[in-house]
């Protein structure tokens, strides 16, 4: 029996691109069901996730899962014979699960407060995020990925966001300092899974001021 | 070489009690070294995670690893031929992997804005925390553990809050409600490595009065 995989989608969420990467990576094909979340949640998307109501759900023949960290170790494990995404070595396992972690914590929850506030009021935050990304330039280093000489699961983690400093940048009117993440970034668009699944800094941009409006905070 | 094993603990911490579990159902001999959060953090805590700051920090042969998730399946996969504690079967695994996420996020952040919080504030909380607790009594349903037959990875991760609860109710002045819970953590607490590693209430209690006048709360 194929195969049936299915991924309820949003086609600008970081966590729905994290999944497409690992899809694309590992060469598995599957059916996109976008969700409209603007407007509603799909009867799909409540059946499937009702615990947290939210993308990405991956459908593996009928089978959800949610979280996007989850799934891709999920993808990871089944798909295994090509393009592995953690390292074998437990502590380095446990190194990637740690700074992917970061990205969700110390990156996303800290700029979210930035870019889901009201002008001025998120100083700590900007400072944070600015000392958050120093550290993931200093454990990223002079390797070309995270993991070392291979494309892996904190690279997974880290790219959609990456598309996003620029409209942290705007919307909080400060300065990120990342020269190696530049470096970084440019390796990873250079594979096929991602450059097909990042989203154009220019739409997140426009999607970041759109969702402003809608919360009424500009 | 004899495996170095040492763990930088705070005896009533949630978190570094999943880790003490894990080790005792592993077999595994560790030593403590106990922190004194409530006045200053120590030098080896602070040099073994600098990112966090934070216990538990699991020092194996020198090497540190943080986040007591991290840490477990850590130890999952370094000691693997003794009590495993997440499946083998990946989409278990992921489901492990979710609910043991749900209690970090859904349980223990939720309950503590209401613990930390002044008396009366967190009405939504407690809504929420009760509907939670639903939910995990649902996904429990009638099987002995989380995972099925055998305890793993999510009855480790949730023991620790179980002896949380009733200081929960007290301060925030509620009720949980979670009839199938109680049996469940009975069958746990059967077991010495959670019997000898899990907080009394009295004490976790005393120590939320304690941290409540520390902060100003009360």
């Amino acid at each position: 029996m194929a195969d049936e995989v299915v991924l309820v989608n949003f086609n600008l969420s970081m966590f729905c691109i994290r999944v497409r990467i690992a899809l694309e990576e590992k060469g598995v094909k599957y059916e996109i069901k976008e969700e409209d979340l603007v407007n509603t949640k799909s009867a799909l998307l409540l059946q499937m996730n009702p615990v947290h109501k939210k993308v990405p759900v991956f459908i593996h023949n009928g089978k959800p899962i949610s979280e996007s960290l989850i799934i891709v170790e999920y993808i990871d494990e089944v798909w295994k014979d090509k393009a592995p995404l953690l390292p074998t070595d437990p502590y380095q396992r446990a190194q990637a699960r740690f700074w992917a972690d970061f990205v969700n914590n110390k990156v996303h929850e800290v700029a979210k407060r930035i870019w889901t506030g009201k002008v001025g009021e998120h100083e700590a935050e900007k400072k944070e995020l600015i000392e958050n990304v120093k550290q993931l330039e200093e454990v990223l280093g002079d390797k070309p990925y995270f993991g070392g000489e291979t494309f892996g699961f904190v690279d997974i983690a880290l790219i959609p966001f990456y598309k996003w400093f620029s409209s942290y940048e705007k919307v909080g009117n400060f300065k990120l300092h990342y020269p190696k993440l530049i470096g970084w970034a440019n390796r990873c668009l250079e594979r096929e899974s991602v450059s097909k699944s990042v989203s154009d800094e220019k739409d997140v941009y426009e999607f970041v001021l759109m969702y402003r409006k809608l919360i009424g905070v500009d």
